[in-house]
């Protein structure tokens, strides 16, 4: 069994979605003074690497809370949209086959290399629309991204990320080290469990060999 | 593949080991204003489900952070403590074969039913010195537990956190749903990511047939 870890640091100054949202990671007791030492961790629910909730956008959709744990692992697919723009239907089309027997489609754009800095927030590959509904219209339990949002960071109606919600599918954003991956594994992304929960970090993992 | 979530929810007046230290769980956007939900997440290191690091009490133990991913996962044997006062090791000595072959040692002492009651914090079953230093000897990663903590709640010195922790163990805190687990599994405990970690909220997971 070898184990990947494809999840983003949290601290006080990443990058994040929104101005204003950064964690704030607090140590509130030491070994010197208390004997242990602990910490008070405060974070938005979609900062650094997360999941989405199709509530996230979606008034009827569920909350992670609502979903069964297995919503959140399953045999993941790697696909490769280095050097894209756009994820086309076309392109995607070529992995059908193993598209319709995945749990989750991993998208290894690269992009990670740019996070913490602006160059993250742009440019970086988004589905088209044509791309989503035919993902949202097969058994798939959601995708997962190494980039900001599936959704361009000038999108004021997240179109991309509403077809995917309204299909029940979850969205994880903001994974990393998917380089080294072959192109099929184990995804495992579980979310804190919270009432109402829209989003939720996660430790994202791969495992190959299991 | 069948997936157990052993995780307690998370909310504002949840158990906690220590008062005042409960989580802080608030809404801060939502989709009629903003178009999307968003909620601020507070809690310290050690509420709920959760994992302790080394360092939570050993000053030259490792945090989380410092541990590769592997050590957050792998072949778990489930032994059954119910209706014991300690956990003595001429007992833990008849699964030594088994223990011996795994990652982690979970005891299931049937305690969650009383979380979030007065009766949690007393009287649960912890590990004798003996069984703490025969267990911290062995290659195990680390024990999990559904209960308060491996000390009792009246511990000053933290004793058999101790020992674990001075042999690089960590320990899994709080589980819940381990009636229905058989007794071996795949068990996962993947903590935030965040420097200098001595504890994280986990969503504890079983796989079985895998």
């Amino acid at each position: 069994m070898k184990v990947y870890d494809l999840t983003q640091k949290l601290h006080d100054d990443m990058l994040v979605y929104s101005k204003g949202t950064c964690p704030n990671i607090k140590k509130v007791a030491n070994i010197e003074k208390d004997g242990y030492e602990e910490t008070l961790i405060s974070m938005y629910s979609h900062n650094g690497t997360h999941i989405d909730a199709p509530k996230h956008m979606d008034s009827k959709g569920k909350s992670l809370d609502e979903m069964e744990i297995n919503n959140f692992l399953g045999n993941a697919l790697l696909i490769d949209v280095n050097n894209m723009k756009k994820i086309e239907l076309d392109y995607i089309k070529n992995f059908e086959k193993d598209i319709l027997e995945s749990d989750f489609i991993i998208f290894k754009s690269g992009w990670s290399k740019y996070f913490n800095k602006d160059l993250y927030y742009k440019n970086y590959p988004t589905l088209t629309k044509e791309c989503a509904i035919y993902l949202a219209n097969t058994s798939i339990k959601g995708i997962g991204i190494d980039m900001l949002s599936v959704d361009t960071y000038e999108s004021n109606d997240f179109e991309i990320h509403t077809i995917l919600f309204e299909k029940s599918k979850v969205i994880v954003e903001n994974l990393t080290n998917l380089e080294s991956l072959p192109e099929k594994f184990l995804f495992i992304a579980a979310p804190l469990k919270y009432d109402n929960a829209d989003g939720s970090q996660v430790r994202a993992i791969g495992i190959v060999n299991y």
